[in-house]
């Protein structure tokens, strides 16, 4: 019951870890405090593994990415993996720079993630990284297929394929995939939920990728038997509160209150009510 | 017509890569996405030409500046001027200390910059720094008598002196100068719309000047063969929300409502609205 | 009278200069131009200096410290003691890394802070940190005993604990100590005010620690001969607006609301209101 993902939250109060990025931390922050978890920012590398040391989950995410920070989100996954803590990674922006490219690429090779949450197109990188795309091993096909089939966004048309997308890249990695866009997608190697909640604008709002995981982060943290339902509950859980924000909207708000009510509706946000506005079917 | 620069914004939604600062990255970001453009934001040596090279402009903004981020700006700007892409200069807080009038100088004599915004203060530091204090071949009257004559705001009484000095910086820079206030001049070496909207509340927003300048990237970045009046477009734009954001404040609103309430405003403003409102002079 | 407090910011503007973290800069200066400060941020050691040189007062905080960050408090630090400006510390997170510990301790061997300000545990890390923990010719039993009889909060029952170890921390240290919660506590070595203003949601927003202190920047830098009560004033004046703000949510309102509340809150209060509403007794 997705319900319960939300309850455990708001009954452990998780404290996690959060190595975000300069736009976006304080509404990461905000976001986790909303859902009932507690937060952490600290992302120096002669302290992350003693933070992440404090706290039941981590958050890592690549947005205004430097050499000190990839120091940093290294340290810090590595240390989570040794305390069994669930590991988020948002690769903002990988496939952008090679910088981007290289670091992601390190971050997958040394640290074992719970779940990896992107768009389709950082997600595509994400394959090339893991060698899905014709490297020694790896099914070429599929990730020729992905560029072809998929495009840019995910449509009931290539739900399919995307869907099919995703299980082959849980499969590469060992994570939980999670790619946000329109529909959003949830899988492990062998299940995935396709999730219709959420609304256009959300797109007009900086960091609401950023903040999703961090809500998947604090619900996959306070319920680490279920990570595949605890994450597909974040996902519908941001996407009612983006419908929720939406609908309080006058005709002279835009994206800056809509942001904040997007929030302040996490905060509200109780177990019934996701449980009720869920919309997604499991392939 | 001011309305087609906005109209420009919508339809070609440019991509505009900030490297701006710790204090209102949010806000900027938030503000490009309220006008219709999509945002950026990378700040590391290592990848900032790439990100610059996806983009279609660029605004660097010296704030919270370091040597990292001070190496971040000459290479973005150095490569969107390679590329052509239209550079917007907000040199926060030059004339404070040597390291911000250093990195301003070098800034200035190794990149190209469409557009220069700052107050009247900054603006004044930036003459200075281009030799118009009496360097070899500079004009030493003009710098001279900016600061007897028109200290330190715009008003109705020191205008055509403001306007002058507008004109001269901008004919020395090469680019259009913005200089926000009170009283707002935008100016090339001929031209100069004198703009009277905004509303002094606007103070009590920290960034305001910041979000400005990533508006008037986007602006510019949607016309380049109109520059000078896109700049003047976007400033009036931010001023006619703040007047908008201003009067829907109720008895207890105060600057951070404020603050959201103006990006609100950038996300509803339509042309019309834009073409109507618009309060300028042209000398 | 508090109210005094209050009227010299409106009256005198101070400018303040914050080194503050990723995660709060934003509402660290909307909270000061709120208060009627105004903020400058700037965290370069290569600038440092000449920033707290133009201004009248500093606002030190150790969240998301790294090795430029140090160095830079350090200096500002400095350089402020040697100016006369009041230097308020906010050593976010300390007792939660080496790296944190350390840097408290420097910053404490060589910076003399007006005051001090952070949460329970905060404060008896900072005790520590100056020997209080029974090193050479610290009282030990002190420190002991904060730890058996204080716990992790401040209630009804232990306040006459936290009264005695507050002054005994103000002595050690020489600065004032503001420790906040659920019941606040400002003292120096003779007297200590109980502070019961505030309201338990104010946890749910980030930040609104790091805000306080920002805030107490701004009123003791107005009233210099009086820190102690300006200290005072400023957390009762958060505490009022919190309470304020709380009252103003309707039913889908939750943090993120409540945080642009609080700040607009303390851009509206005035004299009066904070004379009235503030609840406090002095021991």
């Amino acid at each position: 019951m997705l319900k319960d993902m939300l309850l455990n939250v708001r009954k452990k109060a998780p404290l996690i870890h959060s190595i975000t990025n300069n736009v976006t931390a304080n509404d990461c922050a905000n976001i986790l405090l909303a859902c009932g978890a507690s937060a952490i920012m600290a992302e120096a590398p002669e302290e992350v593994e003693e933070i992440t040391a404090i706290c039941a989950g981590s958050n890592l995410n690549m947005g205004t990415l430097n050499q000190q920070k990839k120091e940093a989100l290294l340290k810090a996954g590595k240390k989570a993996n040794e305390l069994g803590h669930p590991v988020v990674l948002d690769p903002v922006g990988v496939g952008a720079s090679a910088f981007r490219n290289e670091t992601a690429k390190e971050l997958l090779e040394q640290v074992k993630f719970a779940i990896i949450r992107g768009n389709i197109s950082e997600m595509k990188t994400i394959l090339t990284l893991v060698g899905g795309d014709g490297g020694e091993g790896a099914d070429s096909q599929t990730s020729r297929g992905v560029d072809a089939v998929i495009g840019e966004s995910v449509t009931r048309e290539n739900l399919p394929e995307v869907v099919a997308f995703a299980k082959d890249l849980a499969k590469k990695t060992g994570a939980i995939i999670a790619i946000t866009g329109t529909i959003d997608v949830v899988a492990d190697d062998k299940q995935a939920y396709c999730i219709f909640n959420g609304h256009e604008m959300m797109r007009s709002v900086t960091g609401s990728g950023c903040q999703l995981s961090a809500l998947i982060a604090a619900y996959v943290t306070a319920n680490q038997d279920k990570t595949l339902e605890a994450t597909a509950a974040a996902v519908c859980a941001m996407g009612i509160c983006g419908e929720k924000a939406f609908a309080r909207l006058g005709a002279e708000d835009g994206n800056a209150t809509y942001r904040n009510y997007i929030i302040d509706a996490v905060y509200r946000l109780d177990g019934v009510e996701l449980e009720r506005n869920a919309k997604f079917e499991i392939y």
